[in-house]
């Protein structure tokens, strides 16, 4: 008789459902919910780009659609399938945090509320609030310096304290309406579980570690004081309503409540973990453990490491975050990421479209191409740069050109910079005690692209694995439902079970290590002079030695 | 009773004749003859791409064809043309030295030597001899380091000295069989006179200045004995047959011979002047005067500027090269260029193909955009750079780039560099005291792109003016042939008389002159930066500053 359990991925246009076989982690059943709301899911105000909100009621639609169809494709092939899940785990987009009542509820589900665009959640993309990241970044440096440390230095439009404070000054009716803001991540295990009461509701150190500028060095959550010097304490009693700890994966914040079994057919009862972010859940379901890092590398990337808590690793620079069990319970997690990778690919395919040429045809030509023969060189800053730099206002640049460059040599130049982009957070992390001996990737072009994959080992001189799956996300969900369910005692045992790696993998080669190795200290050189304050040098070697480069290898 | 020159032009890939009026410069008849041989009347060597000759029989008989061809068609409107034709000029590409026996004749033309591509004239853009043009410059940094200031500092494998050395090496039949070489430029009024003779064959100033190390300064051509330390005294035949003194296009080298007569119908006896490069006759055909710059602008450029020969105008780092009379009798010329041009735009257009679209869409989009709107900065280096780095291993940049950057906003970004580069010669000739007060521009881009010419004068924050005439080389020449043929008695009656402008010019419009101030600004440090050893400092700022200047060109 085989044992399920179920996992839970909301996206930012989608929610997916999946039923897992907890022996193997195979997916026995799976359905995705589109978003009805907005475009592609997303509210978005025509007047203002940085807007990006989403409706509560198409969560909380999706959770019975995709549970109800996922249930029912895995019952087609095992009748027993329903009876047979034993836990539910849940990750999200984050930090998308949703201003509710005191009993819990999203005001945007109230009458009152439900045509406000405050009042909806605010999408981990909606960048309204980046003057007051900027504020509360000058503030910190005065004051907690090491809230910083382990945020990368800067914080961000994206995390929770900017958007409370710019919804605080732009609409006081929705913010005062609100007991408190509850991270999606943490309020769909309530909304299961029916433990939505604000003053216990669980949240998970995942959505809250750096993003909410929480840690247990400092007791949790930033200090009163600190949140009650913004605008006369107007966001104290958001701060007043979190609570000192946090939970991890490896937690049960409840049980599926009767109602919830009812609707979707699963058993009443069984546990339901804490949440994560969608990423996260992501390197769990792609087998992350002390020494695998993982890639989930999409239009842009995460960047995800673990290290036992034993070790002694301390804020990394420019990396955000470390923070205790955020992604791994019994871990340190350490999450980075590049601003755009796809999206890179996407703008040079789709926006430039050089000679009209499909995606596959560049990927197809640039692999013919030798390491340095185009005497090309890339910065892959087209959207900025998250890690190391933690710096929005860089922009991407493509050094090297002749009249002879073709459409296919830049294509591989892009790829090469987000290989060194690559290369630069995996260092960085090295230099500070991060054990990394293999990297696995997940994600589409993972899986596609063995012209990205080969690029990667040879410049990260490092073996490129492939998570099996491709549905790591939720299939991470269903791990941490398969450990709160009892079925493994921890989850090296259940990864070990439930995850598994694509047949195919990339080892360096070691003539394209030695090319990639010289092209990436002119990269270097080209990142910290444009990327830093620190380094001042002449670059009239650079062009040369591209060329010498270039001409080395096309001997 | 009208009366008229005639012009020569022998160019890259065919020699165009034209009858002009004297008394306003139109054009009475034209007529083109394409080298038949090789690829597009060059001949090259398959197994090795810096290979470019071309046959001296091609050239003798594009003379017969076209002079008979053009004057013909002058003809038809005017029965007494022939009869009123009083000179000729000529202008031709170079350095492009032939190896000539003792009486003149190509060695190409004989029997013996009528298939071996070294016996051939050596075209401008014949690269073989790289190698010895870094010898030269070396040897001349230690021994005659004046040579070099003439020529702005780098010795180039273009030129003739760098020639002859590379065939003294490789074929030394051919070397042997060569009394002297012959410019292209002299070659040609040679055979038309009749004046063969080596050791009284004229040799004009204009192709002799820089590129044969000529300048009266040091009497003439180089020293015997620097010439004769290269491979123990190789070249010592060939330095010997030159004259001590070179001759203008206000000099008259000789009359038309009977037999040259017979074969086109023009007068015998008529003066032939002395010969020119090509680009240097297209300044005098756009109205060169001093004040006035040329720009022949094509797939690359050549920047002249003139000034009076009591200015005092001495040697210009990085350009070259400076010489009395070599463009203007009565003026020092002044002469520099970019490397690429019409060939960067052709590049984009035609290699990466953006969107397939044409080159005229590209205009039309790109001229809608607001100068420093796209946030992009490049550097024009793509075919190294000629004037003021004169380093042909520097390539191009493209800095600035986002995930919406367009295929219209990278053309004008690269149209903005070109003229960044123009405005690095202007700026610097000015500096050394070459007055330019405007800038006339001959060529197609000139007449064809409003795009371009709006950049350039809104860079340079000077007016741009266009050449009426499309062949503006061809006037030249035929200018020169009306003076030494007594028409005028300077060259500033005879263009005042002979040349025009375009009802079309370009104003600089005041706000984006201000806007590429500050592009301008950051385009000379990366400049500096990539181009020069001189300049060491962090570029953090540069990124940012277009991304100020974008918002505010967007508001």
């Amino acid at each position: 008789m085989s044992r399920y359990s179920a996992g839970l991925d909301f996206g930012t246009n989608s929610v997916r459902a999946v039923i897992v076989n907890i022996a193997d982690g195979e997916i026995a059943g799976s359905a995705v919910f589109n978003y009805p709301g907005g475009e592609m899911g997303v509210l978005i105000d025509p007047s203002d780009p940085n807007v990006a909100r989403q409706n509560p009621a198409d969560y909380i639609a999706g959770i019975e659609i995709t549970l109800t169809a996922a249930l029912k494709q895995a019952c087609s092939s095992d009748p027993d399938c329903a009876a047979n899940v034993i836990g539910i785990g849940v990750d999200t987009t984050g930090s998308t945090p949703i201003p509710v009542d005191t009993a819990g509820n999203a005001l945007a589900l109230k009458d009152e509320f439900k045509d406000n665009l405050n009042a909806m959640a605010w999408l981990w993309k909606d960048h309204t609030a980046y003057r007051e990241a900027a504020e509360i970044t000058v503030a910190a440096q005065a004051a907690h310096p090491e809230y910083l440390a382990k945020c990368g230095g800067v914080y961000s439009s994206e995390w929770y304290w900017s958007k409370l404070l710019k919804c605080a000054r732009t609409d006081r009716r929705v913010f005062e309406a609100a007991a408190g803001w509850v991270e999606l991540a943490d309020w769909i295990p309530a909304v299961l579980t029916g433990n939505t009461v604000l003053s216990q509701l669980p949240r998970c150190i995942c959505a809250a570690a750096h993003k909410a500028m929480f840690h247990p060095a400092w007791g949790g959550y930033p200090d009163h004081d600190f949140i009650a010097s913004f605008d006369n304490g107007i966001l104290s009693k958001a701060r007043s309503s979190l609570p000192d700890t946090a939970v991890t994966i490896a937690d049960t914040v409840g049980v599926l409540t009767t109602e919830w079994a009812r609707k979707t057919a699963l058993p009443p009862g069984i546990p339901v973990a804490g949440g994560a972010l969608d990423a996260h859940l992501g390197g769990v379901g792609s087998g992350i453990r002390p020494g695998s890092m993982v890639k989930v590398i999409g239009t842009s990337t995460c960047d995800l490491a673990v290290a036992p808590l034993s070790s002694s690793i301390n804020d990394i620079p420019g990396v955000c975050g470390v923070a205790p069990e955020s992604i791994l319970p019994g871990t340190y997690g350490i999450e980075a990421g590049q601003s755009a990778v796809g999206d890179i690919f996407n703008w040079y395919v789709h926006k430039l479209q050089p000679s009209g040429m499909s995606h596959a045809v560049l990927d197809q030509e640039a692999l013919k191409l030798q390491p340095g023969a185009s005497g090309l060189l890339a910065l892959d800053w087209h959207n900025g740069n998250r890690t190391i730099l933690a710096d929005q206002q860089l922009t991407g640049v493509i050094l090297g050109l002749t009249l002879h460059s073709t459409p296919a040599e830049i294509f591989r130049a892009l790829v090469e910079a987000t290989a060194f982009g690559a290369r630069m957070i995996r260092d960085r992390m090295q230099e500070y005690g991060v054990p990394i001996e293999r990297i696995i990737n997940c994600g589409g072009i993972a899986q596609k692209s063995p012209l990205v994959m080969q690029i990667y080992a040879d410049v990260l001189n490092c073996p490129m694995l492939i998570a099996a799956s491709e549905q790591a996300c939720a299939l991470g969900a269903a791990i941490s439902g398969a450990v709160v369910g009892g079925a493994y005692s921890d989850f090296d045992q259940a990864t070990s079970a439930m995850t598994s790696l694509d047949d195919v993998n990339y080892t360096p080669i070691a003539k394209n290590v030695e090319t990639y190795d010289r092209l990436f200290s002119l990269y270097r050189r080209l990142h910290d002079l444009f990327g830093t304050h620190g380094y001042a040098e002449n670059q009239y070697d650079v062009m040369k030695e591209l060329i010498v480069i270039r001409e080395s290898s096309r001997r």
